[in-house]
């Protein structure tokens, strides 16, 4: 796959940094069938690219995304078998666990409509700006749905705390971008204007870092999500023995010692 | 049993929605050994009901409760060899399990002392609200035990953050209304005038909503707790599929196109 | 092991309370390999003394602790084998261990500069208050190394939600004092010239209470990390019922009776 160039999305790729956004502005961004597998594909391949080293998701037209389209996506599934509706559930949950294991931090950038599967996305990316405009709504629950999509049980609690999830997935009302700063879903609230610039900031403070090390810290995040403490800890030690043998820490090292700043190579 | 009338804590089941409290305000509401054990079984039978679909546990006489009460449970426990202490504990315990596992989400509004139990209680709950007045005290250690008491070292630290959890454990202290709601212990803190009829407006938002699929998300954020992430996102792929089978996705999706408000029906 | 007499760091035992810090006041209070082991011992015999029921770890000379020193451990750790650097990350990961096993309480106290081995230190610790000073930075991926030190990737997202610890992890920026209050780090922020006063008030607290069930909700809050909710329901079944066998529950009860407060002897 040529990540530069997906067929349902934008992207473009500068100085290591990927930015992707949908490229349906006049419909408020939603995902169809095609867009979800392309981005899953997308960023499963985005493992392998060494290039790459952040991701920023983008809001299109003043949207982040609508979510799965009325007529394109929920029309179909209410007539499918469960077989096809399963095959439907697990992409989409497959997306999710490639955006958690594509081993590269991502970052959304929210503006205005952040709804059902375009929520999702920003709750899998690793970092979250948000416009004071920005409503994120986990509103599976309005189409006569449960909260649980793509991994909105587990993931949301660990964001904002269990009863906070609770409200937004039994309700399915929008959160504001105040109250998802106040309750640490998104980083930091910037103006519309300075949304873009901002995320792209912060994607190359983290790009200029050691990008193998990053790469670890994103693996370990997703590993020790149910190991017990013992496990964590020993996990741990293992991976940044791993690190500490990379040239990125002895390049710190000498940096210091020479009184420089470091420069990280990725390796 | 017959949900409607049980014989040591007031209920009142209309339009749908199940209001429940303690019926001792004489004494700040306490448990006793047999009013455990009916709330228990209460809610092991609501599991089966398909008449009530949100729960509201209200005060009573301006407090929720006063947990365990000193005379009629705290004394006769010191008293109790090691079985019969079990037998104890895992009854408590089994109330919050039969809480978790009721299918139907839980609201708590809360009001002046919710202590002990009383506070357990309320961390069970899906949902808090609570008054300015409410303070809610897991203050097991000042009775000389350990903050572990029906679930709380496990629920608590997930609803507030490891670091609050045990500030509360090892003092005993109350938590304010204002803690609670930044630390979003609660979801909203309104005037004790208003609490009930807040905590009856939210309860009916849920009960209008799709109540096979709300359960289906009670019982998830149960069952992923422990989860690794790629065994929630498969097991959010099943549920949600079936989910998609049911007829109030097809309500809110044909609701869509004829521009109207869905009309749920719980199936 | 004497615990009132460690060689790397400062120690003082009174009334109940155990005082350390680092004692390189000079130098920031860095951690050398040494002082690593000793701490990792210290805390493992801390386990069987009965004279000890809470820890404090002090700032010393307005620093809490600058970390793994440059020259003493990092300019070494970049000449090891893979075998050496494991048990470098092993003995690292030990010390937390042993802090989360030590049966009391541990208080952080945090003043200036906090970084690296002794951001985990607080992290690790049960509770933490802080100045306005205080700065407190998971830096390592500022020297080329992975979020995944001795436990961060699992503790601190349970502490300060996933998102937060995303941003601390994948940036090693420092976390201010008011940030570390808002999002549930800190405890308390303090004035620096009541920051040890009032960990000493709050330790004491935590001294004079049943210090056998404080060790319980220790364990227990280590154990039930990744549990399943029903696993940690019985779990803490069998844990209070022990706490209720022992003889500061009855005397908690008796004290009551008498209208008096209780005195509780921890057993």
């Amino acid at each position: 796959m040529d990540l530069s160039k997906p067929q349902l999305f934008r992207c473009e790729i500068e100085k290591g940094i990927a930015r992707i956004s949908h490229d349906r502005p006049e419909r408020k961004n939603p995902f169809t069938f095609d867009s979800y597998a392309e981005l899953r594909d997308w960023f499963r391949a985005l493992v392998y690219s060494d290039d790459i080293h952040a991701v920023v998701i983008l809001p299109n037209g003043g949207n982040f995304s609508s979510g799965g389209d009325v007529h394109e996506i929920i029309g179909p599934l209410t007539r499918m078998s469960m077989k096809e509706l399963l095959t439907f559930t697990r992409m989409t949950g497959d997306l999710v666990k490639a955006m958690i294991g594509c081993g590269k931090p991502v970052i959304a950038a929210v503006d205005g409509v952040c709804a059902g599967a375009g929520a999702i996305m920003a709750m899998a990316s690793d970092l979250r700006l948000a416009t004071p405009e920005a409503k994120t709504a986990f509103l599976f629950n309005r189409v006569g749905l449960a909260g649980c999509d793509m991994g909105a049980c587990a993931i949301l609690p660990r964001i904002i705390g269990q009863g906070r999830a609770a409200d937004l997935l039994y309700t399915g009302r929008a959160m504001s971008a105040a109250e998802g700063e106040a309750w640490g879903f998104f980083n930091r609230v910037v103006e519309a204007g300075a949304l873009e610039a901002e995320a792209i900031k912060l994607a190359e403070r983290i790009a200029a870092g050691p990008t193998f090390a990053n790469s670890m810290t994103k693996t370990m995040l997703a590993q020790e999500w149910s190991m017990s403490l013992e496990q964590a800890i020993e996990a741990e030690a293992q991976a940044q023995a791993i690190c500490m043998q990379g040239n990125d820490f002895r390049r710190a090292y000498e940096a210091f010692v020479a009184k420089e700043k470091p420069v990280f190579e990725g390796d």
